[in-house]
């Protein structure tokens, strides 16, 4: 029997290589850099400032970051232009096998990208972390971090790669890319719809608010940071969401019809 | 000079009157029986026992309850039956001028109904403290609580009355019942309409969930204790709600749509 099981293996740093350097990307790199990893970035706008502060090397030749061995390469893109970026990526470049990693807020739609274009000697998890810059300001501790292990052989790298959350304290969750996105579109997917109606209503704090208005306010505020990339992505490329959106629709008519049927019986 | 102003006149125990012992008028008579208020009551429905364990004398007959001579008949009757349960109270029984409070969560309504029944030598007031049993749980500090001095003689009497309230720590908002029910469609009746729908599409705690869903899962379950009496008549008698409500559908509506266009776009 090894004493050394890939699960108790000890963490080593990793090179890791993010594509898509966006807010969610810069968010989840500060961790990453305070617990050693060697963090090297590539993305479709221009980031060399940022990332000559943060201490990542920016590339913005695409085929010079994929040369430069990275040991995960992290897909940090929107859901909407994960395909078109992914297109755009000549993976032959790659020097030797390496673990692609997402973190979309969607989960079916980059597991079956990844597995279209990711050489077959790679390795692709799908991942996602549960929580944002808001929920996630004060630490990662509690916080949830799903993913599947959609095709792993170097244990040792994934291992690494999944206790950077683990470590931080996240609460960690094995599902699949399917069962994820059911479970999102209820969730993760209504909230989004939510706020957003909130946004178009421009919701308001009265003087005479009650708690629970407060926490309708918050949650509207909240959602005017994110783009509405991400929020159609959440719709777009999730099969579930689209049943979602009509279940809300109904059940807000349901609301409406009773409450125009009392409306009417006090008016009889 | 007085120095002695109304508003600095020292509070006096009252001798209260409740009409309608549901759920909200148990919840306040707690707070003002623990102050040194004499409270009696009469409902609808008979709460003798309830009120005996509690140390108020219940009325089945409207009549005694009117010849008491209470300083306040505080009403807290649902906002649906305010109308009929004024109507059934034969005021003429009252033996001297007494303040007319109520705490229904809409305020035209009321006023307009205390005014037509109230005998003109009694006082109304109308007020809404805009919290309930789970916000208020842990005391009533920095809850808002919104009146209107609708006609107001006995200003001792008024003041001890507001005192209630002011002494808990409430921060109170003298403001008129239209402008009340304005910021009320656009604050409480909404989020009413949101938790509704909430827990008409039955939402749950997923293994999965945002701290942002968590919030609304615990909206839906704080409204699941809530009438529907209430949640009707915060529509039904708030004639700025049934805007409100279209407002709400418009919104969707134009979320909706986006969504819509951008999976049509996404699919050309």
């Amino acid at each position: 029997m090894s004493i050394s099981s890939s699960e108790s293996a000890p963490s080593r740093n990793l090179k890791i290589g993010i594509v898509g350097f966006g807010p969610f990307a810069q968010f989840l790199s500060k961790t990453m850099i305070k617990q050693g990893h060697i963090l090297t970035a590539t993305s479709r706008s221009d980031y060399s400032e940022l990332c000559a502060k943060l201490g990542i090397s920016f590339f913005k030749d695409v085929i010079a970051f994929l040369e430069a061995e990275n040991d995960v390469i992290l897909i940090c893109t929107s859901i909407i232009s994960l395909q078109q970026v992914l297109n755009s990526m000549p993976l032959q470049h790659l020097k030797r096998p390496t673990l692609f990693a997402d973190v979309l807020s969607v989960k079916e739609h980059p597991r079956t990208e990844l597995l279209r274009v990711v050489p077959e000697d790679s390795d692709v998890l799908c991942t996602h972390p549960m929580y944002g810059e808001e929920s996630g300001k004060d630490g990662w501790k509690g916080l949830n971090f799903m993913f599947e292990r959609v095709r792993i052989r170097d244990e040792a790298i994934c291992s690494s790669f999944l206790q950077i959350f683990e470590s931080e304290g996240c609460r960690m969750l094995e599902m699949s890319c399917e069962e994820h996105d059911k479970l999102a579109a209820k969730s993760q997917f209504l909230t989004h719809v939510i706020a957003r109606t909130l946004v178009e209503l421009d919701i308001q704090y009265t003087p005479i608010d009650t708690k629970r208005f407060e926490s309708l306010v918050k949650l509207k505020e909240g959602n005017m940071n994110l783009s509405f990339d991400l929020f159609s992505g959440l719709f777009v490329k999730n099969r579930f969401a689209q049943q979602e959106l009509q279940n809300i629709e109904l059940a807000f008519n349901k609301v409406k019809q009773k409450l125009i049927e009392k409306m009417n019986e006090d008016q009889d």
